[in-house]
């Protein structure tokens, strides 16, 4: 029996999970791979805490470059994440002719092309399908299933931690800080939710899919950015009345010569099946020019879904292994050059918006703000004006149909600058409208 | 630049639409594969009617063995269905060392253990992800993305004109024929529609499923069926008052040493995203025991939709050939061994039950329906006695907890016996219930 040699590098969450698989399924995947999945070496610098797994002698090491350097092992299998000691990894496994299986968004999100590069130098894969939805196949699906199609736009909800804190403060109507509070107590969140929060961990598993959509490289700065700490249970409140659900999404779309490219809380109509993914799941859809919108919904983290990913990653190289097809699927498409297609400024982003403006209770303010909208380009699809009086203002709601970013700034400092409503309105983009023109 | 080279046998709707996007993406397809897909046969019975399709000299053809007798062609894409002359055309391509893609379930489902085989002797590949679910990666995702995965059980919508039907009758609050009618109309249901609307199509795709899920051989004969012609829209307003929508589902999951596998119609909880999807798309929940629930959403049938999985077959076949990988992943996993695992006899499964019964309208009544149900360990979650006479008999709904198919046989023959109760109370299974305790 043919035996794949792995070196598996970090023993946190997913690496814990990935050798428990490895370990618990052995028979079942000799069976289906027809070679055995051996883990020569597990290194990390904690050794001692007990993680329910057992290794032979001589397995377990604190020191990484004893797999890197092992000329016997065929697969690093990095689980550390971070982009520091990480990028080191994986940089000296492709060296030393080693396929990298990594889920590791944030360090592809940063310098994903210069890894693909070196690889396809090098002769090696790598593979990284746990590095965005966790168990969701969504890189297989664009690189592989859906390779006959133009990418007309990808919309996910990227990030389990917000879409739990999001539908808990929908469900539960509690604020922010209460669902987020919940979201730790229930492991759902880190000790610093920061990265989720933010949206920042959203927009590496973004820029991931954008540069496979496109086959371009993306500058993660570039990649338009808002958390959803601001999001108030009212907003939930008035989206649920006209029929919408908030989520924080992930969105690119090519635009004539450029690319959108976004992550920002948005109101998502409940036809809309990604309105209706809730918990800490996640889900996105893909729209191909053939097979018209193709929507992934599963666990997008959690050591054993994500571990699933890896292991589904481990499988595959060591079938090229087996059949002397490394390299089989090139990691950059197009000889091997990735395009440079700019990402749109979000001041040319055109879409649809919510604006709830706390306005000063009286005649002719709903005449000015609409004013200075309709100056502006922007037209009003709907207008609710509210009798609950929040500090001696009333609530307006508008929603618009598809308007210029920029046009909307420029209208709102107008209105601000009026007196006749509280200094910050809120504006929440809303995605996917039905009369969406493209 | 090197060729791969195609023999495409029927111009059917979806061998014309894999002409198409063959003939129209060829800048894109070659850049993202390094290689040229070249159609150098096109065989149809008919040859004279325009698709929008333009060949050079020689390439269009009557004779099916011009394509299949060319030593010069690696793939065969067979596109006629049916299990008669497709047959052979597949086996006489494996015979002669080519490459197999086809979308055809019907054969699949007959003899796919047969072709697999023969395939496997001879080192080439059947690909047939358009089988199943259109452009919905199901395939793929079962043989590779999920493969460190027992599953534990896959519900489906895999007829879309059903779902048409059935979003219709919902939606629009017709009764069977008329919504039947419309989807014959709009082109979603064939001129004979007997084979999508008795089941027997999402049966045959059921098969492959399971096939592939549990590595074991299916007969096709061993798959309770039971079609949507006996769906009332009653039942449908029902469904909805307790908060499930009616779908033609297929679905199959391990039972010790046995599979269930069944198609039929269903109730599913609104919660479900199954529930959710609507009009002729297509959805498929594939439970891991690492991944949990993981689902796939898309259109199942169409012209471009499935081409765009034939496409990705026949890419993924190419780039086989071009790292000669042929057989990289094996047809029949365990040493190309499948199993024997019997599918559980529809008396022995046990599910959640809605019955309506017309009963006549006198005291009594219900207690000796509910006694009957009782005597034979059918629990009843709720009952609800409907005010709203029909033809002088009130309907009395029930919803049951767990119980077993052939405990409920019995009862309902019971009751029947006691002239109680016009002659078919309707039994629709509940599917995915949260009580459940597996």
């Amino acid at each position: 029996m043919k035996k794949i040699k792995i070196g598996l590098i970090g023993l946190g969450t997913v690496g814990t999970g990935v050798a428990k698989i490895i370990a618990e399924k052995k028979e079942l995947l000799t069976s289906r791979l027809g070679a055995c999945l051996d883990m020569v070496r597990v290194a990390d610098l904690d050794i001692v805490t007990d993680r329910g797994l057992s290794f032979q002698d001589g397995v377990l090491t604190t020191d990484a470059f004893l797999a890197l350097d092992d000329p016997d092992i065929d697969i690093i299998v990095e689980m550390i994440g971070g982009t520091g000691f990480a990028k080191e990894i994986v940089l000296r496994a492709i060296e030393n002719g080693k396929h990298v299986v990594t889920a590791n968004k944030a360090l592809l999100a940063d310098c994903g092309k210069e890894l693909f590069e070196k690889a396809m130098e090098k002769k090696v894969d790598i593979a990284f399908e746990a590095s965005v939805g966790g168990c969701m196949p969504i890189i297989k699906t664009l690189r592989e299933s859906m390779i006959g199609n133009e990418i007309k736009g990808i919309t996910g909800i990227l990030n389990g931690t917000c879409n739990y804190i999001l539908s808990k403060m929908y469900r539960d109507k509690t604020s922010f800080k209460d669902a987020l509070k919940e979201a730790m107590d229930k492991g759902f969140a880190e000790a610093d939710p920061t990265l989720d929060i933010s949206g920042e961990d959203s927009a590496h598993k973004l820029a991931v899919l954008t540069s496979l959509a496109y086959g371009t490289d993306v500058n993660l700065a570039d990649i338009y950015l808002e958390g959803i700490e601001n999001i108030h249970r009212i907003d939930i409140a008035f989206a649920e009345e006209f029929g919408y659900r908030i989520k924080l999404i992930a969105t690119n779309k090519p635009r004539g010569n450029a690319i959108e490219a976004r992550v920002h809380p948005a109101m998502i109509s409940n036809d809309n099946l990604l309105a209706n993914v809730e918990e800490n799941l996640n889900a996105v859809t893909v729209t191909g020019d053939s097979t018209g919108d193709i929507l992934l919904y599963g666990y997008g983290a959690g050591m054993m879904p994500t571990a699933s990913a890896v292991v589904g990653d481990i499988v595959d190289i060591a079938r090229n292994i087996m059949s002397g097809a490394a390299g089989r699927i090139p990691l950059i498409f197009n000889s091997g050059k990735s395009k440079n297609i700019p990402i749109m400024p979000i001041d040319d982003i055109q879409t649809h918006y919510y604006i709830r403006f706390s306005a000063i209770d009286q005649p002719g303010v709903l005449s000015k703000i609409s004013g200075a909208l309709g100056k502006h380009q922007i037209s009003i699809k709907t207008v609710h004006q509210k009798s609950r009086r929040i500090n001696n203002k009333v609530p307006v709601v508008m929603l618009t149909h598809r308007a210029r970013e920029s046009n909307m700034k420029t209208a709102l400092a107008l209105i601000k600058q009026m007196n006749i409503i509280d200094p910050d309105p809120v504006l929440i983009r809303i995605e996917g409208e039905m009369d969406d023109d493209e």
